[in-house]
Order: structure tokens, then sequence, then C-alpha cells
């Protein structure tokens, strides 16, 4: 497995704003990736930017850590929570629940309020916000399942575990959206499976200016 | 009322891998057209590109005709079809018409099979297409209203009419989304209205590399 | 814009059986509003009532404020918050959003408590129990988009406006129901639509005892 | 089991329009029929008219054939499909299964078109009809169980069955709303219940003008 | 009316996994009493286990009370809200209120906490219990209607009434939904119905090894 | 990976009869695989037999392949048809798609009319039908990815996959259930997921009579 930087667009993705200016960067990374022989493409943004675009414009599999995070955590229990950086983002998760066909399946959104580019540092206070967010999905709104969302917490549901376990949560399971994805993409890529190419067809060709044509 | 070009990204937009180009393009167009004293923005395009980028970035109310002409069209009847100009647009109109919580208003999408640029030219035989869907969308698919499936058909629903008339679809309404968005929009800048500050909060600043920033 | 007084029902309407009773009157009063040439018909009530028998019977487009200003209110934002007259009308309003395929954009309903007839002497009481409810349905139940429940608070959006602002929601936009529909029927009558025959044909021709034929 | 006629209104039920003129006289019917004793009330009309406004108004259960129907359709089978009489009425049944929350179990509406008031007439014409619309709802549809939709065709079921049978759908059942909704009615007589005063409060006493007031 | 004893399976019916081991006894029990025979048979469960199989092996009709109970609790306000046993059937209700098409009726699950066979023997307890959890679900989740949610609670609908009227909700029904479904069946029984044989047709004839085949 | 034969139940599975009956052997043979040390549990029957049950009595993963097969062809595409043996299967799956939240991705169901254990010897016989109700269920139905409806139909996605190239769906991809699943159960083992112990808690100890009590 391989990671490949985006070259231009913003230093974090909070926004719908900043998904469109991720847009075009995304995907001439994903081109790339495959250029480079990637067997597939797991974009490291839960937002899933330009994931419709790259899968029309590439023949490898192509996965976002949204909808595919969203559907192990579907699968995985009755109902499941994410746990967002920014309060801003929660009407944006339930909008992608919507567009995903698994908006039944969401509980809540909770917010740890912690920006994207803080993550890193910020430790066991981030750990201890994304408990506390995690035990009132369970007891508040009846999530049985919780998804991180956001992919700079990789690694962060080990941290969690001792203490949702702390809190009597031990039966609940936190999906990490990108190894989860990963492991997905690497069975579709043992299955010889990819997108459909009914949804997501080569795009026209056509003339493009001032972009990054990728 | 003003039209401003887009200057960056495809020459017109057929697929998500197009959107996902127009992107950045559209939003600046936007942010000028703000700066230069408009009272509202209508992006012209029935994928709605960077609709909800624009809303959080613009002080000014921000409609697309895809999201705009849906609304209009499930306000005048039981179920409405979209007359798309490409087959490979079907699912992507289903996708929107879920993410815009009306799916169960969408009775069917129906393509002419034309490309966008082809519009223009088209004339006749267009039209002639866009009868046969349509009655095809009411007779089969149990559609009650029409709406134009994309920008470079304005003005057709004048043309479509009397073809429907002598159809026996005399009963029919055909939105034509820009001047319906239009219309929107304008009666928005009366009330004082805009969309939601808590759905489009300002985007938070940060860094942006090798993107025209908007 | 005229207003035409509904000559027979009830005095204000807060209930089924209010609608029911108010039905033939206000059909009555819409069909001779049409015959003195009006070009449009909105109904000054938020139930809709005798709305679809209205699109029926007329030529002219018919539209009510419960329906339109829940497409305007879902137009803005994610989700949107009704604030009745009464606790009473909740249930009524959830069932409307569902009638209107739009219940997935219904964060709640809120009651102020005041009837119909109180709404004129209320004043400030009335503007601050509505600031009350409207701030719980942000913070308490998501919504992004609020909706005034009742044709009665027509005007009360400017005197909320600065409340709101006041409590932090200032990016919170309030529907005025009967404007907001004034101005979708002008524009609607601009563009030469009115509701789908298919979905509103005209009455079948037949006998009727006792009610005032309309 | 007593039958009462109501005295003011249309001659047969066929639109939005007869419905709103239905409303006050079926309003009307049921108030005396509680007053001279009725265990409980059951509306004689697939549109419901007036149902709500009853449960309001009288303290005895008030059943619909329409609600109470579909719900019995949805009880024997995956999904179901109503007989209409007229073309005009699909839409109107697709949107009450969507306010009585049954959107999921309506398979489709066909109609045998004939108007309600020629359906004593119609004999063995109308069976040949309605058998043909069946076998299509069954085949072409996807339903499992039949609806009849119009309280006018009571016994009908009885003169389709062997029909039915004979054209390899033995497996079908065909509801008899009037009848089923008596059942359920004299059901819930003895279990002592009635609809909930939550969902159907006691109208708030106030003037009415011009109207026969229940 | 005669009720006949399940002869295997676990002594209450508590999970998933009772559910899976009373399916054969349920099954083998149902076929008896068709056998010496019952007109009709009802599952005295809420679980509903082995309804469908049941359905599909017998001839007269079979019914459980957790699909019958939420049409009848449906039929009956707005929403509904189901009084369980244990917390840990609340996800299992909302899954079953989905299977059954009724998932919009359904405004919450709510566990007094008790185990099935520790019902009886509650007393008072129990029913002060079922009132605290009765209050919440009306004042807290918006439910007009209560729905028993255990067939071991049969009866106690009578002493949750006097309780339920000094909290103020009187005009709350609360179905007991086993002699509910039994008056459903009654009305089926006489209206010659069961359910339908497509989506319940007869099993084929196979081989079955160590079941008590039914 | 190993497979192990259920002991008891039907030879075959193929009806809500068979379901029942092969639950409590489903049940047993899975706890006897965790006991001999396996790392997840995979149920070979698209009807998930015991699933639930199952993963409420073991403590590693257990997953079925209706299920999962269902999740992953969502992810693949706007929506999936399943190929089942049967046409009495058609409303299972769709009452499946429902249950497990991913009935707006469900296209249709179609059958080839197969039994399970003629699957074997079916030969090219039940490739052509297989391939003849794959195109109508993506150029009728809208069907962009296809899910084998049987999980005796193991490999035929390769022998599928020619013949619909053959006839223009080269872009379609045909989800073998069993072996996605067996990727997905993998995938959790490394990443130390199972399913909710929140939606399926330890059943609760109690006496079992006449079952082989797992």
């Amino acid at each position: 497995m391989r990671t490949r930087q985006v070259a231009s667009g913003p230093e974090s993705i909070e926004s719908a704003y900043d998904e469109a200016l991720a847009g075009p960067g995304t995907l001439l990374a994903a081109v790339e990736a495959e250029r480079e022989g990637a067997d597939a493409v797991v974009i490291d943004c839960m937002g899933d930017p330009a994931l419709e675009a790259a899968r029309e414009r590439l023949t490898v599999p192509v996965l976002g850590p949204g909808q595919t995070g969203m559907h192990m955590a579907a699968l995985l229990g009755h109902r499941f929570a994410v746990l967002a950086v920014l309060p801003r983002l929660t009407s944006r998760f339930e909008a992608a629940a919507a567009r995903y066909g698994l908006a039944s399946a969401l509980a809540s959104v909770r917010a740890v309020d912690v920006p994207v580019l803080a993550i890193e540092s910020a430790g066991d206070e981030l750990v201890a916000r994304m408990t506390e967010q995690a035990v009132a999905a369970v007891r508040e709104d009846g999530a049985h399942v919780l998804l991180l969302g956001c992919t700079g917490m990789i690694g962060l549901a080990e941290r969690l575990r001792p203490a949702l376990d702390a809190a009597g949560l031990d039966g609940v399971p936190v999906v990490d959206p990108v190894p989860a994805t990963v492991q997905v993409a690497a069975g579709l890529v043992r299955a010889g499976l990819r997108a459909s190419g009914l949804s997501y067809p080569p795009p026209p060709r056509k003339r493009y200016l001032g972009v990054p044509v990728a």
C-alpha cells in the first residue's frame, strides 16, 4: 500500500468549499496513482471528494472511507454514530448517509470540536472528548456502532477502546474508516471487482480550460 | 440579470468528472459576481456544481436549477419526470433527488440522448425526441409534471408545449429550470432570505495550494 | 394582490374539524376570485384547506402556504422547524410534511401555545415565546431554517429576527409563508405555469345537494 | 349495524373537489349517528372524507375504509394493489398510502374506468375489467393482495373470486373494505379502544358561519 | 378459542437466539392446531416466531401479535410506542417495524426492564414502571398510542388505564396485542380471508434431517 | 477457511419454512465452529438463517452473505439486482433489503426458476437463464450491479462474465456473495471487529426443552 499526497487544494477538508477546491487535485492524484500501477485507490478523506469523478475516470477500484465506512458500520449493528471533528460537519454527514442510501442506519453525528489539523497534537484531550461524545451517542441517540468521522483520527480506535470499555461500552465496535476501506479495496481487487461502469461510465472527451486535466 | 461565463473548467458538464473539474471555476465566478454587486447567484447547470461551496462562501443567496427546479416541479403535481440529455445522467438525477429529499416525487428520468453542445443545433429533431420521452414519462412512468434536465434546453418548454398538447398532454406543466430558479432567487432577495448559515457556515480560513483561491 | 374574506366556515382554523368545515367556503371564495380575474389564488391558512379541490376546479394557479412554505424552507437548508400556534397541530404538520414528500426535511414542530385569534394581541409575549421555541428547535432538534406555522403570524419574521440574532441564531432564515407563497405564485404566473392537470383534473360534473356549489 | 345516508354533498365522490364538498355533510351524519347511540362510525367512502374531523368531534371509534382497508391489505401479504374506479384516483390513492405511512406496501393502483354511479349496473362487464386489472397488478406490478378501491364495489370480492381463480390467482386475497372495516370497528368496540385523543383532540370551541354546525 | 402450549423451545422468548430455537416447535404446534380444526392460528409472542413459515405451511389464517398489534396501533393515531420488557429488545422492535413497513409510525420503544417470566409476579411494581415509561414515551418521544410489548402483559392494559388517566394521558389508547390480534383473526375468518399465497406459497417438498418435520 | 456441514434441517433452503427449520441446526454448527477455533463464521445461505441468533451466541464475527452481499453490491453502484433461484423468493429478498436498510438500493429481484439442488447440474442452461435475467434487470429495471441470489451459484460469476460481456454489459459487476463475505469477514478479523454487543447481546440463560441446545 502506498500513500500519495494530493499536490493542490486546501491543507485540510472541513467544508463544502474545501471539498470543491480539493476535487481537481484529488482527481489528478488518483489518475497518477493508477498510472503508476496502483491496484486500487482509496481517497483519504471522509468527505469522499472526487469519488464519483475518479470512478468514472479510472479503471481500477476507487473507494472513499465515507461511503465504505458507513456500509461497514451499518453491517455491524442496528445503528451507527459518526464522531465528527466539527459541528458544522453534522449536516454534511447526514446528507452523505442519505446519498449513500443509509439514512435509516445513522443514529446521530456528534462532534468533538477539534479542527482536523489539531487532531495530531490533541492527544489525551481528544480521546477524552471522543469518549464523551461516544457515550452520549450510545446512551442518548441509540447508536450501537461508532464510526470515526475523520481520516486524521486513524489509529485512535485503539486508544478509544479502553476508555469505552471503562465506560461500559465494551460491546460497541469502533470502525476506523481508512483501514476498513483498505481491507474492502483489497477484497475487491482479489475478486476482480470494481464499481459499475453503468453508474460511473468514462467521461465524454471534451475541451477543458485552465484545469490540471487529469 | 447578468450572465457571467465560467473561465475555467470543461466546455460542458455531462459527468461527475466534469462536475469535479467545474467546481473551482464556478466558485470563482460566483465570488466575482458577488463582488460586482450581484443580489443573488444562480448556477447555470442542472448538476448544481459548487452549489454548497458557494453558499458557504457568499453572503448573497445562491441557487442551483437542479435543486430549485425539482422543488418547483414537486410543488406542481404528484410526481415529476426529468428530461435528461444523456442516459448516463439518469442515475445522477436519481441520486440528486435523494440528496435533496425529493426521491418520492421523482417518477423517472428519461434521456433524449443528445450531448449538451449539440442541443442548440438539434432543432426540431430534439423537440421530437423530447416529446417522445415526455409522452413515455407520463404514460409509462406516471409523471404528472416535466422538468427540463439541462439548462441548455432553456426556452424549449415553449416549443415542447404545442407538441405535448397535440399528444394529449395539455395539462402537463413543463418547468424550464433556469427561469424558474431566477424567479425564486428574485423572491428570496425581496424577502431578505438566503440559505441557512447553519447548513452553510463560512469556510474556515486555511492555506490553499495551486487553486484559484476564490 | 387582493385579499378576499371567506364567507362561511370557522372564524379560525385550528383542527381537522375546522378544516373540514372551512372547505366549501374556501372553495367558493377561490372560485369567485378566479371569476373576478385573479391571476392566481393563495389560500391564507397553513393547513392548506381545499387546496387540491381548488386546483381541480380553477384554471389559474392555486397555492397553499403550508406546501409552498415547506418547499421554500427545505430549499434554504438542511432541515427546517415549524413554529406552530398550538401543540395539537404538531402531528398535523408532521402528517402534512409526509403528504408533501418532505418528511425527511422536517426537523421538528414546536408550538408557542397561543390560539390563532390571540396572535394579533399577543405582542412581545408572542415574540418571546417564538424565540424560545426557535432556539430549542435549533439547539435540540437540529433545525437550520424556521417556518412560521400560522399565516396569522405574517410580518412576525421581522420582529423575530433581532431576537434570534441576539440569541446567536443570526444565520437562521425565517420563512414567512404567505409572502413567500405570493412570490412563488407570481413566478408561476410569469412562467405560464399552473399545477398539473393530471394530478388535479377538473371534477366530473354531478348533482350536489345542500352545498354552496362552487 | 345501521346505515345512514349523508344529507348534503355530491351524489358520489370521485375527486378532491367532491371530498371537500362532502366534508361537512359527512361530519354532520357522523355526529347524528353518535347521538343516536352508534357504538362506532364507519365512513362509507374510500377517500375517508372527514375521517380526522369526525375523530376529533366524536367520542366513539371512527374508521375509514381507505385507511383500514390498506392496513388489512398490508397485513395479508408483501404488497397490495388498489382496484380504483377511475384513473384520476390513482395519484390520490398513492398520496393516501403515503399519508397513512403505508407507501412501501402499495404495489400499484389500477383503474377499471367505470364511474361510481355506474358500478351497480356494470355487472359482468365490471367484473371482467376488474379481473383484467387484477391480473395486471399481480403479473406486472408485483401485487400479492388486492383491495377494492370503491365502497360501491361492496360484495364484488365474491364475484371476482372465481374469475381470479380461473386466471390462476387463487392464492390472492381480495379485501372488501367496508366489511373489513366493520369487523375492525367491532373489534375496537369490544376492546374499548378508540383513536388517540392526542392525535385527534376535541376541536376548540369557536364561532362558525354558514355551516351546518355539527 | 383454544390455547396450545408449544412443546419444544425456550421457556420464554427474549432474544434472536430464543426466537431461532422457538421456530420449529412453534411451527409444529401451529400445524397440529390446524389439524385439530382451528379456524385460525395466533402465535403468542410479540417476536412473531415462525409467522411466515406457518403462513406458508398452513391453509388457515395465521397472525402474529407483533405485526397485527403494530398495524392496529398505527391505525389508532399518529405514532405509537412499544412498552418492551427488556432494553435489549428495543432494536428488535425497531427492526420489526421496518420489516412490516411501519417504521414511520413507530415513535419509540421503551423498556420496563422486567424479564418475561417475572411479569406475572411483578404486580403493582410492573404497572408503575409501565406507567413511567408510557408517560415518557408520550411526553418525550411524541407517542400518541401505546402497544404492550410482550404477550405476557395480557390484561395489563386494564390495570395501566387508571394510572395513565391519573397521569393526564386519558386519551392515549393502549393496545393489548393478543386480544386485538384474536379480533382481527376472527374478522378474517368471517371474511374468508387468509394471507396471500403469493407472499407465502406452500414450501417445496424435500428431505429434512433431525427436525420435528411439521 | 473451513466448511462445516449443518447436521440437521432441510437439504436446501427455499422458503420461510425451510429457514425456520434450518435455524437450530445452523446455530449448533456455528457454535461448534467457534468452539473448534474459527476466527469468524460465514453462514452459507442467502437467507442468512440464524444470523442474528448466532451473533448473540458467539464471540467471533458472524456474517451472512445476504446482508453482506447486499452491502457490497450497494457499494459498487447506483442500484443492484438479485438473481434469485425461484420466483417465490422475490418478495423475501425485497423484505430482506428493507430489514437491512438497503431498500432504496435494490433495483429488482429476478428469478432464473431453477431449484437450489438443480443448480449444480444445470450447467450452460443455467448460465443462459441467468444472463437473460441479468440483461432484463439492467435494461428494464435499471440495475447497475448484479448479486448472485443463491450461495449454490458460487463460482458462476466467472461463467456469467463472458455472457454479460457479449450482451454489452461488460461494465456491470457481478458479486459472488460467499467469496465477498469471506473477504469482509477476514477484514473484520484483522481489524479486531465483530458485530455490536448492543445489537446482539448474549442471550439470557434459561431452560430449553427438546432443542439441540447450542
